[in-house]
């Protein structure tokens, strides 16, 4: 086994190497839920095939919306072999003038990379395929079979990859999965995820007049979509943070005292102040932040809008109002019922003159929990302790891979989160970041990891 | 006296000169909520100021955030003195997708200008300013003082030409005070406006973190501002439709019954639906649609935002969240107070967690109603009458005019609102238009109008 200090001298050589392909792949503008991105999506998947055969791997594109690739070392049935999920797409960019450089021109500030994806998921993927670099050139005849299964549209839903899921069955087979898309709480506590939350996502439009209106000449007559939208979003949550929308809650198991006791839910109010200006006041009462953030399932409003919102005033009562709604969903929840029931929900609560329309997007995925007692999760807890120098602790990701929970059932095996992402780097937000000193670490983690597993199996 | 035939004559033959002046207004991007505008605004003032030169008036440009013009006769002490007054500023123009061409390029389809302000108030204006140019040239000695006031920041709330009210009181001197800037319920039914309600705008921005945050990360921690948003909004109506604020009603002074039968609030629901595809389900319980658009206070939100809004999802709890928040307010009622009591209102309703902040915009004005028994009604009555060949009705604005309660303070006299606008001109929305046969039938209302009102001065 190659020792920590010998790989952190191999990073340091390689620096210059791992930082000029870490910027070409923040250079594309790789968002997936933009259609006038679609080009960069593809650029961005040809770079990566690219990259992948210079790493010696085979490399299949699987055409879909964004493509997907999985690039492999040459399979041996007697080894076993170990899948690792990433995703090139990134989240919208606006408001962009809250970003302090432009967002696909990765900015070096005081050690801090800022562009979209610095952290999610192109920072994370940059460490992990340096970290497969580096092992299949040190071990000419790597003990495991290793996949890289990287697609484009995480950010979206993962519609294509859920789609090719069980015609590709055979190809995704594995002992275990790697999904490197997760932080730790904090910098100095090495932490692997032991589940994440699933996602349902909508967007609804309420429309009460072919076209905005004089509030004047109709304010006492019409019922104003914004009223309307503001009343059904209000009735969404009681007065304990608890949401209303019926059968929300059915199928959630509550966890037992011993299960808690598996996740570090400590939680650093004073840092979340810090770090985000924000106080942790909008939680389900009953529940600290973190267990809120990780074992409840929670309903947002991701945006709304509607009338004039520029400089001045404009005195309308708009046409129409919209609202992009979001529920993170915790396991045994199926994201198409609770997806039925906010629909009903809202339709139902629509007043009268005011037509609610929803559509459901595709981008959908169970929450699920793993195994502490996993090959893969002890490897890796090993290997963080290691490479931070203090006990790994095991926490949840209240954040979603939408893709994860189908992808277990296909490929078999355990399923492990991780990464060295922190809950301050902006991710979804301007100004996203990612420190150079967390690449070298994810690296170490990476490759001790595999080496870990490697001696395992 | 000209007869009604004489003027359609006259109509017909300068037709081509007055739809040449009437687009060459439009043209101009007077948009004054938009300081980026401000150019066009000025431009238009001066293009204005050299009509009024031609037509023989004297000029007068007081400065301001956009020129007050007030141009007059010379001034005869023994002669009675009518104000009239108009705006030259507009409505801004978004949502810009939704024109079918563009609004400050005027477009004439089947007898109807589309444009920007082709009805409120460049067409309005446009008539009128025909009908004073043929009085002064039929009449060359007019039995009475005309001046004209024309100010550009209507659609904001009028604060130059308010600070100047005073400065200017003696220039503003009249007897009669008639405002052009009023529509009729139906083409078919000629109607004098004898008030208007006043107004109050304010932008309200909850706050609740430094930067949009993951939804996943964040979802059950903290209190989302559109959450906020949507509650502290929705709790401002109880389910019968009346507003919630505490002493917004103090001032109202109801109507008595008697009072209710000088207005007709005869309402058409099927040509509304027809016209908006808007249901009257608005409203306040117990006052039909007409009344509570008219005699009652109303509390509308025009515009909201907050988040994400654009194609296909992204999941962030949205740092803040904004509101367009205005009040139309009835005889009585304090705009200041009223103002106030919002403020107190939401800023006391503000969850843990998010902080609110209030500003109110100048743009405020008291709601006023005046005696159908003065001579510039029955004059502009009789005029109707005449012109429509039915009888004239009395109506109440829905909308406001923000300076007229406050102009009539200084420059004494009966105020009137008249005009022939309609419902469905689109005014402040997409799509604003006016009929060409209503710029005939402005012209000989206000022509015939000021002709029976110099014969009883």
């Amino acid at each position: 086994m190659l020792s920590i200090d010998e790989l952190k001298k191999h990073f340091a050589k390689e620096r210059e190497k791992i930082l000029g392909d870490y910027f070409a792949f923040l250079r594309f503008k790789s968002i997936s839920a933009d259609p006038a991105c679609a080009g960069e999506v593809r650029g961005c998947a040809e770079w990566l095939a690219e990259r992948f055969r210079k790493m010696g791997l085979l490399v299949e594109k699987w055409e879909g919306g964004a493509p997907v690739l999985l690039a492999t070392t040459p399979f041996d049935p007697k080894k076993k072999t170990l899948l690792i999920y990433h995703h090139y797409d990134v989240q919208p960019v606006d408001p962009l003038h809250l970003w302090d450089s432009p967002p696909f021109e990765p900015t070096l500030r005081e050690g801090t990379i800022f562009a979209r994806g610095a952290s999610d998921n192109k920072g994370q993927c940059t460490y992990t395929l340096f970290a497969i670099q580096t092992l299949l050139e040190k071990y000419p005849d790597f003990p495991v079979n290793l996949k890289l299964l990287i697609e484009g549209e995480e950010e979206c839903g993962s519609s294509s990859l859920s789609t090719l899921l069980q015609k590709k069955k055979q190809k995704l087979q594995a002992d275990h999965i790697l999904i490197v898309d997760a932080h730790i709480e904090k910098k100095n506590r090495p932490a692997i995820s032991l589940g994440a939350r699933g996602i349902v996502t909508m967007t609804m439009t309420l429309k009460g007049s072919k076209f905005d209106l004089h509030s004047g000449n109709c304010g006492g007559i019409v019922y104003n979509p914004l009223r309307a939208l503001s009343e059904m979003v209000a009735k969404t949550h009681d007065t304990t943070g608890r949401v209303t929308i019926p059968h929300f809650y059915d199928q959630v198991t509550p966890l037992s005292s011993e299960e808690k006791k598996l996740y570090n839910f400590s939680f650093d109010h004073e840092d979340f102040i810090k770090n985000f200006e924000a106080r942790a006041t909008g939680g389900e009462e009953g529940y600290s932040p973190l267990e809120a953030a990780w074992i409840r399932p929670t309903l947002e409003i991701n945006g709304m809008r509607g009338g004039y919102s520029g400089p001045g005033f404009k005195t309308v009562i708009p046409a129409q109002a919209e609202a992009k709604i979001s529920a993170r969903l915790v396991p045994d929840q199926d994201p198409d019922t609770i997806a039925r029931n906010i629909k009903s929900y809202f339709e139902s609560e629509a007043p009268p003159g005011i037509h609610c329309e929803i559509v459901v997007h595709s981008g959908k995925g169970k929450g699920f929990r793993t195994s502490a007692q996993s090959t893969l999760a002890q490897s890796f807890s090993r290997s963080y302790s290691e490479v931070f120098g203090s006990p790994c602790e095991q926490i949840l990701l209240g954040g979603s891979i939408p893709i994860s929970a189908a992808l277990q059932e296909v490929a078999g095996g355990d399923i492990l989160l991780i990464g060295v992402a922190l809950p301050e780097d902006q991710i979804h937000s301007p100004n996203e970041h990612f420190s150079l000193d967390r690449l070298e670490l994810g690296f170490l983690t990476v490759t001790r990891g595999i080496e870990l597993l490697a001696e395992e199996v």
